[in-house]
């Protein structure tokens, strides 16, 4: 019998070939790859031991009875962005059904259910929005989602249809705490920590904030040869200052991360002084008050760099995510489970937002970081070594047993 | 009789409505429009005494007929950017007319004759190449520009053709030294010099030469949610610095100046850290050494910012051009001339290029340049004052009779 890291390893292939386009890998929410997903996925759910089913929105759930009557959530979520690599999401929905998969074989049965879900959506590339999958499961879907438009005018209305499911449903799937005690999430770093950290795995803190700011200098345009240098009032160069002020202040505060991802100067031509230079800021953090407070200090150093060069400064905050917190009950649990394993317990945040995201809304949740090659994600080049999957599938395995321990206690404790 | 001024600002209006598109000036090489200008102004410079003919490439040249066998050439251009402004070219033109309607109309033969060009092509902007009319006039028009196509596919042999020429015969219009006195040409500034020297005009000792530069910086592009400052190689970071480089090094050199006209960073999403960005840098100063000198310092700068970053940096000369100085003896003339007007004769170079830099091949050459507006051009609101133009004009007058003084004499002392 195969073990179970090879099968886990083998379905990530085998998925990876379900696509929307021949040679690259792409799953958008609703597509025929998602329905061909579904179903395999399902099937190897059913081979693990677990009764299958579907939600509105096409969230499939695989459920493996317990011996008590409260359910403990895995998952991750089964779609993916335009030439994807293989892991992101995938992994967590395998390493879950491979833990479920043990136990079957063992004929073993935990103090509680537990429920794999793979999410319908959560990169969201369809219509423009995050965790249609996560948000509708943990009862946070908003129905005015359902007038969103993919890029050929198809509403997800339609599409959840078209998805199999019935769109003035979908907010009914929602599930408040009852009867569930939490989610844990496995989910590759897509980042260099761990790599760096020479660890397999990390036991998520937080998934960070985040604010989106589109900022643009307006000064004058100018014919690059006949005004000299001094009196100009070039937005560039008020950006690039802007850029790199944003870069030391980012630095500078312990866990921020600030990008300027996007860069546009008008009229935008090689012989004429900028006279407009628009920017996008994104920041990130794990706590919000700090987040804010480097939000508002760049927003008034971009107000200074504007007045000195004769400029003006346009500041529009775009969107704005707070922190989730992982419970910390739970990561104390999953963080005792990696060191039986014999690993030192890393802690991170997440820099990315995740289901669990979602889920935190409603559960406690905790996530299980896998250290990936060189941090690459949402590319072809997205790697993961088999042995440190092996080490994600140890992991959670210890984890529903501590689990089931801890539970099993309090189980006692409230008879 | 109406004063010689109010006809150039007529002259002017009038050219500014006849246009490829309706509500601007749109006038390029070949166009509908530049046969009806040349038309027009062909019209003109017969009231005003002259003979007209064009040569194969379209210039249109008025000839008035002086007392000795040399000819001293006046002239600009009559083509124009899209959305143009009126003076851009035209203005020297109307106030080469003007002068000699002036002879003309007092019956005043100088000891040399003068031919106004109009050119038909400096903007250059229908095939992407720059002084058509000059070049040709001053025989260095390269017949495989011939191949060259517009954006409809029409080639420039096409378009020579259906103005009028022909194609093969344009380079035998090459004009030599042989005959000519010089070439003098009045033009709008197009840059704020004047404007802030309180000058109606000044005298143009250089046309800038010029470097235009495309560089990128490599870097890698990451997530910008996951992946930490410390160890990003930021290519946008990179350019940033690069950019306020430029501007710091070029504004500690006298005379000269720096752009960075242009900005790209790649794959250019809000939610991921620059792996490429590349910027145009355009570089002049009157002195080609001093030129050379700040570019080759910033080649190293760039390459010093890259390697600090842990980036790559590429470096492309795309365009190297000297700088062309107007001649000693004729820019004296021209600034007595300035000063026998009762003003200062302030000497400034000229950043942009113009026709005079393709005469200065042939010929000894000048220029006067008019305060124009805020230094505006290249657009709609480019604006000079009628009392700055009867400057221009009286400057120029001036600068014919003294001409004709120094002709004079040499003639007697050559006899």
């Amino acid at each position: 019998m195969k073990d179970a890291v090879t099968t886990v390893m083998e379905q990530c292939d085998r998925l990876a070939d379900i696509s929307e386009e021949p040679g690259l890998i792409h799953r958008p929410y609703g597509s025929k790859a998602m329905h061909e997903v579904n179903d395999i996925v399902a099937g190897w759910m059913r081979t693990a031991g677990m009764t299958t089913r579907r939600d509105q929105i096409g969230n499939l759930i695989g459920r493996y009875e317990g011996r008590g009557e409260k359910t403990f959530i895995l998952g991750s979520h089964l779609d993916t962005v335009r030439d994807a690599g293989r892991y992101d999401g995938i992994l967590g929905v395998m390493v879950a059904i491979a833990c479920v998969q043990r136990l079957h074989d063992r004929g073993e049965r935990l103090p509680y259910s537990i429920e794999v879900v793979g999410f319908a959506d959560e990169e969201g590339l369809r219509f423009g929005t995050s965790y249609l999958g996560s948000s509708a499961y943990a009862g946070s879907f908003d129905r005015e989602r359902l007038l969103l438009e993919d890029r050929n005018g198809v509403t997800l209305r339609e599409a959840v249809r078209s998805f199999g499911g019935n769109p003035d449903a979908v907010e009914r799937d929602g599930r408040s705490d009852e009867g569930l005690l939490g989610y844990c999430e496995v989910h590759i770093e897509q980042g260099p920590v761990l790599e760096k950290e020479d660890l397999p795995v990390g036991v998520v803190t937080t998934i960070n904030g985040q604010s989106r700011i589109q900022v643009a200098f307006v000064g004058k345009a100018e014919h690059a040869g006949t005004v000299p240098m001094e009196g100009r009032r070039d937005a560039l160069c008020a950006a690039a200052e802007f850029v790199l002020e944003a870069e030391a202040a980012a630095k500078a505060q312990p866990d921020a991360v600030g990008t300027v991802g996007e860069i546009q100067a008008l009229p935008g031509a090689a012989n004429v002084v900028p006279g407009e230079a628009k920017l996008s800021l994104d920041l990130r953090h794990p706590n919000d008050v700090e987040r804010e407070g480097l939000r508002d200090r760049l927003e008034e150093r971009a107000g200074e760099i504007a007045a000195s060069r004769g400029c003006e400064r346009l500041w529009e905050v775009r969107q704005e995510t707070n922190a989730v917190s992982a419970d910390e009950e739970l990561s104390a649990v999953l963080a005792q489970a990696v060191e039986e394993e014999g690993l030192k317990a890393h802690r991170l945040p997440s820099g990315a937002g995740h289901d669990a995201a979602q889920m935190a809304a409603i559960l406690p949740v905790a996530m299980l970081f896998v250290r990936c090659e060189e941090g690459i994600s949402h590319n072809p080049a997205e790697s993961v070594t088999r042995e440190d999957v092996e080490v994600a599938v140890g992991v959670m395995q210890r984890f529903l047993g501590l689990l089931g321990g801890v539970h099993a206690i309090e189980e006692e404790a409230g008879q």
